[in-house]
């Protein structure tokens, strides 16, 4: 079979091409958000075989597999991993027009020089040289370096130790920062034993909602003391509910008696941290990303068979516009609002949220952003959707671009995607005559969206 | 005037081309939902004009008519029928960008021979070749065997005898098949009436929750042996809220003793039907479609004089993510989820719902369908969109296709149109490097969604 | 640099191209709803330098002043006015992919001749001409004959003297009628000080529902005397909650006292007004425009220090088909639904408005209208999904097109921007055989969407 990818893939103008093959496609990756593990790459994770790599911990594929009618089997596992590998390969190759059809192939193409399409017939022959790349070396640490990865953001419990952040960067050896982001969801959810893990870790001893945000704080020096400026936190809906102190110190002793706590209690628990959390993020200059519809857990039967994360989420539909904007409001009345990040994972929201971060910018470039499309819209379309909303309603310019956003390795190829469809995007306007022909700002605004940008903005 | 529609008409690409004429063309229609009368096809209806066949009915067109300024008295009558064809004809002329410019030269053109725009000037030539082309023989039956449909789904009340289904295959005579599906509307809604007239078709005698299950149980099972495998439901909102047997027997004694349910009570009962029914199609290997969010009846003063589904429904913006979860998860808890497919008339949900699907997908090849662009979305802009999210997000390959939905005979080439749409998307995919030029499996991809797919899944 | 903006600026196909240059270039614009002041135009309003008129008020520009990091005194102030208009020149060069970039440019051409990129290099050269030209005689009304502008309908307040609406009007030098909009937004939250106002001007002593109920009939009789045909609401939700006159006088006494209104109480007068509007808005042959979905004032911060309308209102996500349609349909009732045109500033809002007013056409060609893309919506993308939108569900023929909505006046040049949008799209259709090129009716329906429809419609 003929080459699979072209050089031009995703780059259906000049323009585009251009920008992408002179501007782009050498900038470093500045992955602020991801799920990979810090120890692994620590430990310089090594691979016997591509479904080890692909098939142990992917949903996206999982997923895909399912629609395909595959016994769960061959999914999450029970079958041989080869066995398991051929049922994806059969899969994908009717994956048309789904993203995980570039992403494979972009894979295969850039770790494993192979650019033939992974179909019934070719994966024998794939399975072996794909292994013989894996077992030849290709560990998590050279899959960090050969991607030319500036920086790595892991996402941690604010009881996390970071104990492989900091062997990583006391080593020296890896010229990837690879930092902590703080991600305090079961201190929003708390149950009696997490808040005993928080005291622990803290050495606060967690009593009522003063020591929980003390303790809290603690943690976020602990983290910004290991290189973390980033926060992240996921959200149904937003909430907004105020309450008294005396309100949330009872809410916290009733955890802590092993009680649950009721919608509005909760609400009200998670708003009030919410506004003690901004204010420590703005206060240290951290940014703070707010992921919003996510639909968690939607078959009951699978996970408790399975587990969380195992592909069974999906969009939500709340309604959030007025308390996503009195939250973001009260931080601002004090001039204590972070730099934020607004991910809504239903497209549909993608103008109102690019809206409302007009209502807060100021002080410094793109101080609020529109987040990258996140999850189900990191692909073609949803990408695309996402910076024409910016662009827009607002300043595509000094967008701080992609994330992987992934908990695999080998998905560093998703800033490539993601960069050839932005190109593709500007050059198309440029080419209509919606842009001039400037080759050194275009250039520049490329590389901005690519890398300049997030590195000014976090400032790691 | 020249030809108005071409041989590639809607196809915008070579490949697109290339595999609508070879490949989607000459495929049978499974028209596995629509609203036709299965007494029309059995009397084998014959109509004396155009203007019975094309205005007698159709609520899209009166739409049109009325939008155009049009006296009632043109659209849904008063006038004579050829007053109410001018009528019709000058509005087609100037509906650019709308769906029905392009079904009503598609039928013109397949129907009757005719390739020359519609309007003012050429209404009386048309109106005459059209209307002797009808008293002809183009009959109900004409129609269908002419358009090569292998399968058509009526709606059907549970009560329904089925008389016309049953003479249809007594006769022996028709190649297409002529099917019923199970549509408990007004079960779902139920009034005393309605109730009775259940208990006599069934005969069981209903008298609480227990025995309208039981009667339905029955009527399924009658459904069954007449052929059926496809229920349909329609919903405003989904309803998700659980209620005793013994809640439910007093709501079922109520509405028999004349009440009128609130709409709580409405809610429970319809909640616990559905995962009733849900279990009885699961057992019975039927698919069950949802429809949802149409907001019906919206102009009262109409509704009093003309009565329902006289175009004055429209689209609803409820949130229903959650409810629709518990609904598919309930039934999946115990294994006894049906094969479903989920329409919603609100094309904002379209991403929501293809994400839903991933999340009950498994046991057999796209067992949960996102469904072919519905009613308002049926246009090449909806229908596209639909394909682009089922493509982005689960696997379109797998697709059921499209139906008509429709209550008019020589809507068949609606088929027609989504083919092309179709075929011109996956084409320029192809063209655009996005995914290879394998004409084998394009062919394959192509004739599985326009047919294959539809007959293996509903297994009629 | 070479010409910035071409001849053919977003025209991409020869049949687009041809339908602007000779059919909607040259019609006058119909410029029905904007928010420029009658004062100044009476007055003739002389600029010193274009810092005055384009960054005094105009809160588009100051979103992406914002977005680019700019100090708050370079945007609404404090700075020198070449600082300002200097940060501006700074900031919109980086604003690829924004409509500010298009429309500072099509102003810069039209007003001042100047067809190259203003950016931080030409900001001094530009400063200096565009002055210039200001200073050389570039009023207000010297902007308004030069722009072609038929008619501009003006906002205004039921208390309005419409003092210079008169003068305007007595004078008679004016080739366009410049006549006021019935838009009662303070009647509709009143306040005991703006119902004393209102007393004032109607000379009717409010005293309860009924007096303020003669009070608003009185100020439209004087309205509809001064020329207005058109009235305007805006909604965050669309209220639909009945009351009794007992409960309503009860609530406009409460206000009287000072007292402020519960939300529900609210709600329920704002419904029955709108009953009462509706009414006599169709009575005497009015337009109603219903702008419904803006969250406004979201940063309170900037509120108090600013006030409103200086750029921090953004997109709302309410749930409005069911309580519309019911308002819509009390009113249809009894045959006393006026002239309807739906905006909603989310754009996720569109097919379900464009089949919304759908269910409420008829007696006139386009009764019911869905607005053109209204404020953020105001760009390639918003405008060309506001008439996909149409023109798949409904009549894009009979659409009244566009309108400025501006504050300032150097923006009629959105009409020119929308009209090659529009024919680019109509040209498309043509060019890809979706509709025939049928020159003389592909120009009438042009013609018509740029002016025809419009002065038909609102028959000034």
């Amino acid at each position: 079979m003929s080459e699979l990818l072209t050089a031009d893939f995703m780059l259906k103008n000049e323009t585009g091409k251009m920008l992408y093959h002179k501007y782009a496609a050498k900038m470093p990756i500045y992955d602020y958000h991801c799920h990979v593990s810090p120890q692994e790459i620590w430990e310089d994770k090594a691979y016997e075989n591509i479904t080890q790599a692909w098939l142990y911990g992917d949903h996206y594929k999982w997923r895909l597999m399912r629609a395909m009618g595959f016994d769960e089997s061959y999914i999450t596992g029970g079958q041989s991993d080869y066995d398991r590998f051929l049922a994806f390969a059969k899969t994908v190759s009717y994956c048309i027009g789904n993203p995980m059809y570039h992403w494979t192939h972009m894979e295969l193409k850039t770790y494993f020089g192979i650019n033939e399409e992974l179909n019934e017939e070719s994966a024998p022959a794939i399975w072996e040289k794909a292994n013989a790349i894996l077992q030849g070396g290709l560990t998590v640490r050279k899959i960090i370096e050969q991607s030319n990865v500036a920086v790595v953001c892991t996402t941690d419990d604010p009881a996390d130790s970071l104990i492989y952040h900091q062997k990583i960067k006391e080593e020296g050896k890896m010229k990837t920062k690879v930092l902590p982001t703080f991600r305090p969801e079961k201190a929003m959810n708390p149950t009696k034993e997490y808040l005993e893990t928080l005291s622990e870790a803290s050495g606060i001893k967690i009593t009522n909602f003063v020591t929980l945000m003390q303790a809290l704080d603690n943690r976020m020096d602990y983290f910004h003391e290991n290189g973390c400026r980033i926060s992240d936190h996921s959200f149904g809906d937003i909430p907004f509910r105020k309450a008294s102190l005396h309100e949330l110190n009872i809410m916290v002793s009733f955890v802590l008696r092993g009680g649950e706590l009721g919608k509005r209690q909760k609400q009200a628990l998670q708003t009030m941290m919410m506004l003690h959390l901004g204010r420590g993020y703005a206060k240290r200059g951290w940014a703070m990303q707010l992921h919003i519809a996510a639909l968690r857990n939607n078959n009951t039967r699978k996970f408790n068979e399975l587990g969380a994360d195992k592909g069974f989420d999906s969009i939500d539909d709340g309604l959030f516009a007025r308390p996503l904007s009195h939250l973001l409001d009260a931080l601002a009345m004090t001039d204590e609002l972070p730099k934020t990040i607004l991910y809504s994972l239903n497209p549909r929201d993608n103008y109102m949220l690019a809206t409302m971060i007009g209502n807060f910018q100021g002080g410094m470039p793109g101080k609020m952003q529109l987040g990258s499309g996140w999850w189900f819209n990191d692909q073609r379309d949803g990408m695309e959707e996402q910076m024409r909303a910016l662009a827009n309603l607002g300043m595509l310019s000094r967008f701080v671009g992609m994330l992987t956003d992934s908990r695999s390795f080998l998905s560093y190829t998703r800033h490539d995607y993601f960069r050839r469809i932005m190109c593709n995007l500007i050059g198309k306007w440029v080419e209509e005559g919606e842009y001039p022909h400037n080759e050194a700002r275009l250039g520049q605004i490329v590389q901005d969206i690519c890398y300049n940008n997030a590195e000014a903005y976090f400032n790691l």
